[in-house]
C-alpha cells in the first residue's frame, strides 16, 4: 500500500557504530527481532520520547538512562512492554542488565526501546536468549538488516543515508526507522535511530536533535494517536576528523540542516506506508501569527476524517477543508481573508469558493497520488508543514481485523 | 443502520406553535425540504449556534436577528448556504425577506436556517415560490412532517416529546433534531428545533438552552468535524397557565431537568443515526478535577480512529483506550491512579491490567450495541459524559462515495 517509490537506499556505515540482530521469536520466528547498537567509546547520544502519559516502561528506563552516558541500544519488535505496569519495569531493567553483564558495561549505560502489542508481559527469557548471538552478528555495515529487525506492520523498511561535506571534512549521516505510517498503540509505532560520526556534545546533539524532530517526526500525523513507545534517537560516534561542532557556527547550521534532512526524509517514509494510505498530504499554513497556530490548522485539516475520506475519494470536496480551517480554533480568525490552495489551484480566496475555481481543476489534482494543499491565513510570516495520508477502507480494515 | 430503537414518538402539539412544510425542489421533489415556523406573540425564543469560524451565511443572520424579538423561523434542507460569501448573506435576507411580506412582520423577525451541501448558491427563488405553500400548511399538530422536512442523510425522523407537570400546571416541551450522527460539513449536520408553552423570559429562556446544550447536543461527536451550520432553538410560547418561570426558583429547576432531557434525548438520536454506525458508546471520565479536563478525556477517546474501529470489530483492545487517555493532554496526570472500566469489567488498575481481567469478560461486553467505558482519573470529583459510535467501513463508504 505504499505510496510512491520507497526504495531503501545504500546505507553508509557510521564509523564506530556497530549494529547485531538476531531472531527472538517473540512474534515470529522467520525475520529478526531484536536489534543490537553499540556506540564507540567517544560516543555521545540524544533521544526524544512520546508524551504518552501511559509511556511504555522501556521509554521510563530509556528517558532515565539517557543521562547516564548510554553506549548501547536494545531494540525489540512484537511486545511493546507498554500497560504493563510495576512488572514491565523488573522486565525492562532485566534486559538491560542482560546487555550489560555481555557488554562488560554498567546497566544505567543501556537505553531499551520496544515496539509490538500493549498490554502482554515482555518475553524476557526468549530475549535475552537472543542477545549473545545479536552480540556475535554485530558490524558497522549493518543497517540493512537493522532497518527489518524494528519492523512490525510495516510494508517496507526505512533508511536514509547521506555524506555530508563540512568545512572540508566528509561525515556520514545514516538512520532507520519503523511505524505502520499511522500512530497505532497497539503496534507501537514510531521509532527513529539516526547516527553520525561528527563529534558533538550530549547536549547540542540534544538540541540539534530536539529541533529536527519538531520539524519532521512531530510534524507528522495519521489519525492523532499518539503512541506509549515513540522514540527517536541520533548517535554522534565522535570519529569523523571534522573538529567539534560548537553552537552558532556556520559547521553546526550545515549538520543541522542535515539532520533535519534525515529525520524528514524518516518521518516522510513513515506516512508513506500508512495503514491502508493511498495518498501522500502535504498541508502548508503560511501567513499565520505564530508556529503554533500554523501547526493547529495544519493538524486539523490533517486529522479531519471527512477531509481524509474525500483525499481517498479523490473528491475535490472543498468544504469540508474550509469547515476544518474553520474548527481549528484559531482565535480572531478573519475569514474574509483566507486563501485555500489544491495544488496550484485557488480553491478559496477571500473566505468563499474561488471565483476561477472550476471542478475539473480541482479533480486534475485530487487524482495525483501526492497532494500538496495551501491555506494562507492572511495575519502573519510564519509557515508549517505538516505530512498525512488520506482514510480508506483499508484502514478500517487494518484495524479492526488486527487481533482477529 | 441506526443504533437501537428509534421509533418516532408520539408529538404533543404546543400551543402557540406553528409548522408548516413544504416542497421547494432544493435537492429533490419527493420530500418537503421547507419548514416554516411561526411563533405566538407572547413567545420568546433562544438559540445556539455553531462555533466554527466560518459560519454559514444563515446562521451570521440568525445570530444577529436573535435579538430583535424574532416571530419567525425559516428552515431549508438540501443547502448549506455556507462558504457562500457575500452572495450568501444577500440570498439569506432574500428568503427572510420573503417571509417577512408574506406574514407582514419584520425581516428581522425571520431567523434562516439552512443545511445542505457547502458552496453551492441557495436556489433563492425556487425557495421563496414555496413559502405560500408552506405558510397555507402551518398548524400546531404538525412537529412529524417538521421533523422529516429537515432531514438530510438522516435514515430516520428524530422528536421528543413530553408533558411536565410544575406547580400544578401542565406545560409541553416537543422537539425535532437532524443530523446524520455525524458532524459532516459536506451534508449541514446538526440542527435542532425545541418548543415549549412555558413563560420565561429571552434571557432565561437563553440560560436554560445554553446549560442544556453544553450537556447534550455539546456532548456529543461522531468524528470531531464541526459544521458550519450547527444551530438549536428553544422556543417559548407563553401560552400555559403556569406562571413566568424565575431564576433560582423550584419551578425552574424542574423547568431546566426537563429541557436537559429533551436535549439529551435529542442528541443521542442523532449519535444512533451516526453514518455507518453500529455501536453507541458512552463515555463517563470519573473523579476528573474539572469539568474542562473530564470532557477533554472523554472526547480524546470518542475521537480516537483506533478506539471506534476496535469497537466496530467488537474487539476489547483496551490498550487503545488507555493509549488515548495518556495522550489527552491532562496536566501531570498520574497514571498509577488510574482505572478503566468496560460496562462493569474493571480492564485497567493502577494505570496497568487489570488482575481480574480477562479477555472473555471484556469480549462480552463488547459484543453489545451500546456500550459504557467509564475511566476514573483518581483527581477530583467531576463527572462528563460523551457519546459517540464506532467507525466502520460504512463511514468510509458514505463520506467517499457521497458526492460520485
Amino acid at each position: 500500500m505504499a505510496v510512491g517509490s520507497v526504495k531503501f537506499p545504500v546505507m553508509h556505515a557510521v564509523p564506530g557504530i556497530q549494529l547485531g540482530t538476531s531472531n527472538a521469536g517473540i512474534k515470529q520466528t522467520e525475520r529478526d527481532d531484536i536489534l543490537w547498537i553499540e556506540m564507540h567509546e567517544q560516543s555521545t547520544c540524544a533521544a526524544v520520547f512520546t508524551q504518552n502519559a501511559f509511556c511504555a516502561a522501556p521509554v521510563l528506563v530509556a528517558r532515565e538512562n539517557l543521562q547516564k552516558n548510554p553506549k548501547y541500544l536494545l531494540i525489540n519488535s512484537g511486545n511493546a512492554n507498554a500497560g504493563t505496569g510495576k512488572q514491565g519495569m523488573l522486565d525492562a531493567v532485566a534486559t538491560c542488565d542482560a546487555v550489560a553483564k555481555l557488554a562488560e558495561k554498567k546497566v544505567e549505560q543501556v537505553l531499551p526501546f520496544s515496539t509490538g502489542v500493549i498490554g502482554e508481559r515482555l518475553p524476557v527469557d526468549k530475549l535475552i536468549a537472543a542477545l549473545p548471538e545479536a552480540k556475535k552478528n554485530k558490524q558497522e555495515d549493518n543497517w540493512g538488516k537493522a532497518a527489518h529487525a524494528i519492523m512490525t506492520t510495516d510494508t517496507f523498511a526505512k533508511g536514509y543515508s547521506k555524506q555530508v561535506e563540512i568545512a572540508g571534512h566528509t561525515i556520514t549521516i545514516t538512520g532507520i526507522s519503523k511505524g505502520a505510517g499511522m500512530i497505532q498503540p497497539n503496534m507501537a509505532t514510531m521509532l527513529g535511530f539516526m547516527a553520525t560520526d561528527a563529534v558533538i556534545s550530549q547536549k547540542n546533539l540534544q538540541n540539534c536533535l530536539s529541533e529536527a524532530v519538531e520539524q519532521s517526526f512531530n510534524r507528522i500525523t495519521v489519525d492523532g494517536d499518539t503512541s506509549t513507545n515513540d522514540a527517536c534517537v541520533l548517535m554522534a560516534s565522535g570519529q569523523s576528523q571534522l573538529p567539534e561542532l560548537m553552537p552558532d557556527t556556520e559547521e553546526m547550521q550545515i549538520f543541522q540542516q542535515a539532520i533535519t534532512e534525515a529525520s524528514m526524509q524518516l518521518s516522510e517514509a513513515i506516512i508513506r506506508d500508512g495503514e491502508g494510505a493511498t495518498k501522500l498530504i502535504k498541508i502548508n499554513v503560511q501567513q499565520a501569527f505564530d508556529s503554533a497556530e500554523a501547526v493547529q490548522v495544519a493538524k486539523t485539516i490533517a486529522h479531519s476524517p471527512l477531509v481524509k475520506t474525500a483525499f481517498f475519494a479523490s473528491d475535490p470536496n472543498w468544504g469540508r477543508i474550509l469547515a476544518a480551517v474553520g474548527r481549528a480554533g484559531v482565535h480572531q480568525l478573519d475569514v474574509d481573508k483566507i486563501a485555500i490552495y489544491l495544488g496550484d489551484v485557488c480553491i478559496v480566496e477571500q473566505g468563499a469558493c474561488a471565483a476561477s475555481y472550476t471542478e475539473q481543476a480541482g479533480q486534475k489534482i485530487m487524482d495525483q497520488e501526492e497532494i500538496t494543499v495551501t491555506v494562507d491565513l492572511g495575519r502573519g510570516n510564519v509557515s508549517q508543514q505538516v505530512l498525512t495520508c488520506d482514510f480508506s477502507y483499508d484502514y478500517v480494515r487494518i484495524n479492526a481485523e488486527y487481533r482477529t
